[in-house]
């Protein structure tokens, strides 16, 4: 799946054609007035509403929409600007079309990242903001390098209290599904021997105290998962670290006994999740602390007092993207039952459309997750499921719809799934009839570039966006190109997007590959208006057999982890070298070995059909 | 041909055993004593003394060798540093064997680059200097960057006099060749319109005047060439030019009559090579001018008063480097007769060889400037051969020596000639009898990469370092790799390395590839003491015949200019893959075709026999 970023720099390409101008909705609402007279019982100027949780998570619980909840505006991303005299809403090419038709009476959207459009901060220091010179934010939920920003042109104060929960009367819960421990045979590392690395590594940066703000990062440091994220196995949690303690802050009643005992058992103290802050405080008064002000809220930052604040990435980041010798057999296993569950998924949405009975993009995400929960291991997608067929296949972050998948239109899926031992993202496209030659031209090209880059052999620390043209050279080749990211990191049974490396274009992340790193392998094409096509298996990094030469470097290569069929009806076998053939018809073979002790009937049928030797 | 710091780069890491502490030659010298009697007149405490000439030319006259003649060491690159008790000699991995054969009595050798040894500037700032409160430099030669990282440290003085000057009573005399025109068929713009683009593109940055500095940028813009250096077709010479003139700053005596005559019908004004500083110092009083200062040396960018200066890149540089038609076709006549050239000299060793007859790497390069020399339209090589037989071959800069050239070793030339109408450069690995399995493959595996960066496709636009990976990805699956980058820009009928463009593993260069560019695809393989590999063509950057996809970006293709059979003696047929084998094949079918008009006898019957199709 590809991340947010991707797909955001995707779509605005695509959508150049809307107008820049900010639209205003005329009048106001309750929601709106109540706000304004919050701004003048707080004595600011303006509010920044952003949409994140206190950790900066990718997705957040309901409770922490905030900005929806204020301006009407559902999409993922998106920052919300309340003024005297004006309520404006900041969000990219992905929701332009989506924020001007829900966006509520008094406000306007910003189409941010268009050509000449300031962002939020820029905004709040030009002519058009004058008369704003003190602007009021919650800094829990405001990230430490955005609130920053945002002071260099106007007055910054914190509030007390968020404003938009003074108005919202029906905000829902905190979250609080209960943490469960993740066993030693998926997370193959101690919490101890965790604890002794992070330590380590923060003696090396010259702290003797580190801030844990990721939920992710918590949830591997101590062999935890939670369930308070959708898609994110993760618990909303803090924690920090240091010489003589390890703490965990979270809400007490999540924790089971078993989790409690285990945590226990491997010193690590429990306290509650409004403690952190205050403790990180305390603890800063005396020790040097490491936080990091790019992933970090301005609480969080502000928490360690300047003089003793080292800012610098959290190491956890880095130990956690490379997956043990354990995580990766649990990611194996995953991966093939995930597989069986497509297999069959696939197989029911190949009868039923060839079979003249109607399939929606929405049944095809049914189905996924219909089969995947017959695994007692699974828990839920990995990410909402991207289903579009036709022209809703160049839509790259286009949700299931209603329309229908029929014998004459590509359909592009890209789902994963998360389970006890691991996670899954894959994507494939598929045709239930005859596809074009210009479909399975662009489809044979995108293939060639996932062979390309599956079979590319490097040197350990070569930087991602190196090896990024290997996926792009055979669309380069018949003039195509794709305007997102290869690939992305992926947790061991944790978040589907981790940091911190890519395989882009973007050579602005220099993080380099790693033996046991995790990352998806995801080129495509997108023909606006007509089909996309996406092949995106996740693989895993391994030591090369090659010769070492003396004083040379080692190499490493790639070793796919998904187990789905590529489906050969759109395939020009004519386009492709010995070697691409080789390595389709291996890769089929390895899928139909693995796959066909879990399946029966139609669907081994199905598998045994799809996995056949190209010629 | 390999840039300096590519092969300095790769030196650098053959030679990690050395030792890094500064080597001491007892005693003194009349030069030094005589340095150190013009430290006490002058009153600084260190003089720092470059090898650059005023314009900061990769190559340099006689007489700016002042480095080399205070110090006894006479490699391409070195600054030395004089001071009351201490003389010192900075030089990288290159030189380092060289340098300490040759440094004279009181000299010591700085091991610069190697891990924890501080460049000049610092180390004047460091302890180890302490007591040197003043430096004296001649800002004529020293670069503006350079000197400014001085005086972060200590004071520069600017010296009227270059103190070498005082004492190296013979210096050779500044060069005298005379201009010559280059031709409207070859140069394929006329003086007015490059002034016009130039005039354009500096009002553009804010500026109404220009400083040229760089001797190839002099001679491209006014449609000149010269002789004064080394290998390089230029003549030393400033340009200015603003909205009303443009001003040739060279020797009047070097100017012939028809070359005079051309500038005056272009109004261009000639004045003395010495008014070029005064001149710009009354132009800079009255308008904004634009200076490099990372290219400039730094008495012109003090010529340029502060207030008036617009520190930018010389915008002749990237004209410069997008050849026109009229460029590009005497580029490839000159290919053909050079091909010619190299393939009499190529036949002539392979007799000399195979039929017992001694010859040494020397002849190897006699042979080649005798064989280029026929051609009446050759002037000079364009760098210096490189000739390396067996291990030699593995010294990356290994200059000719008389070792012998036998049937048992590979041997890598690299060269190339300098003609009236175009540059060439070109390397060939060759064995005269059996190679042993490990040179075949490595053989194979840098061709395989040289025809991966050949036949690349990609957008317009694209960044050298993205393609680099292409050269490398066969090295990479065999565990092999090479320590310097892949291509570099070449001038036509100019410097064989030019900017800004090349195609490198070090992502610090961000310069796009466009139509019309010239560069140099080198892959290589070195194994130390045993032998060296390196396939090099010039390649020209044309339109790819893709089909242009709506509101998309257009595509690039290199073209090869170079013309020199690649010895099949050294591949293996079956690690090439049938494109592979049909690239090789069609290419030597066009080698044949274009040099077999022009070759008779025995070369004749080389070509035929080194072109024939690979099964």
């Amino acid at each position: 799946m590809l991340t947010a970023a991707c797909r955001a720099r995707g779509l605005a390409a695509a959508r150049t054609q809307l107008k820049r101008t900010a639209r205003l909705r005329a009048g106001s609402t309750a929601t709106l007035d109540a706000l304004r007279e919050e701004l003048a019982r707080t004595g600011v100027d303006a509010f920044v509403i952003p949409s994140d949780d206190p950790h900066l998570s990718e997705y957040v619980a309901p409770c922490f929409e905030r900005r929806a909840f204020a301006s009407g505006f559902t999409g993922s991303a998106g920052t919300a600007v309340v003024l005297r005299d004006r309520a404006l809403c900041w969000t990219d090419g992905r929701y332009w079309l989506q924020a001007s038709a829900q966006l509520e009476a008094g406000w306007e959207l910003v189409e941010a990242g268009a050509p000449g459009v300031d962002g939020v901060a820029a905004w709040l220091g030009s002519d058009a903001a004058r008369g704003v010179a003190s602007v009021g934010i919650d800094a829990r939920v405001t990230a430490a390098a955005f609130a920053d920003a945002i002071g260099e042109h106007v007055e910054v104060r914190h509030l007390d209290e968020n404003p938009v929960d003074a108005v919202w009367t029906e905000r829902p819960a905190m979250p609080a599904a209960p943490l469960r421990l993740h066993p030693p045979e998926f997370a193959g590392e101690d919490v101890a021997s965790k604890l002794a690395r992070v330590r380590a590594a923060t003696s090396k940066l010259g702290a003797s105290g580190l801030v844990v703000s990721a939920l992710d990062e918590v949830c591997w440091l101590f062999n935890v998962r939670g369930g308070d994220v959708a898609c994110n196995p993760v618990a909303l949690a803090y924690a920090y670290v240091d010489h003589a303690s390890a703490t965990l802050f979270v809400d007490a009643a999540k924790v089971p006994k078993d989790v409690a005992d285990a945590l226990a058992q491997a010193n690590v103290d429990l306290r509650a999740y409004e403690r952190a802050l205050p403790f990180i405080r305390a603890a800063a008064a005396e020790a040097d602390v490491c936080v990091d002000p790019a992933r970090c809220s301005a609480a969080v930052v502000d928490a360690v007092a300047e003089q003793h604040r080292v800012a610098r990435p959290c190491p956890v980041a880095d130990f956690k993207s490379v997956k043990n010798a354990a995580e990766l057999t649990a990611m194996r296993a995953a991966h093939v039952r995930d597989g069986a569950a497509v297999a069959r998924a696939f197989s029911r949405l190949e009868k039923r459309v060839q079979g003249g009975t109607e399939a929606s993009e929405l049944d095809v995400d049914a189905l996924l997750l219909e089969e995947r929960s017959r695994d007692p291991t699974f828990i839920e997608p990995s990410f909402p499921t991207i289903a579009g067929a036709g022209a809703n296949g160049a839509l790259i972050h286009g949700a299931p719809s209603d329309s229908l998948v029929t014998t004459s239109t590509l359909l592009l899926v890209d789902s994963g799934g998360q389970y006890r031992d691991g996670t899954t993202d894959a994507t494939r496209t598929m045709h239930f009839g005859v596809p074009s030659k210009k479909e399975v031209r662009a489809f044979t090209a995108v293939l060639k570039g996932h062979i390309g880059l599956d079979v590319a052999v490097f040197p350990e620390d070569t930087i991602g966006f190196v090896l990024d043209a290997f996926a792009r050279k055979a669309l380069w080749a018949c003039g195509l190109d794709y305007g997102h990211g290869t690939g992305h990191g992926v947790g061991a049974a944790l978040n589907v997007h981790e940091g911190p490396i890519s395989v882009s274009p973007r050579f602005a992340n220099k993080s380099v590959l790693k033996n046991g790193m995790v990352l998806s392998n995801e080129p495509g094409y997108y023909q606006a208006g007509a089909f996309g096509v996406r092949i995106e298996n996740l693989l895993a990094i391994e030591p090369a057999p090659v010769p070492r030469v003396p004083d040379g470097k080692a190499f490493l290569r790639f070793s796919y982890l998904t187990l789905i069929p590529i489906d050969a009806t759109c395939i020009d076998v004519a386009m492709l070298d010995a070697a691409e053939v080789a390595w389709v018809d291996a890769y089929h073979a390895d899928v139909r070995r693995q796959l066909s002790p879990l399946l029966e009937g139609e669907a081994l049928e199905w598998l045994v059909r799809k996995t056949a030797p190209l010629n």
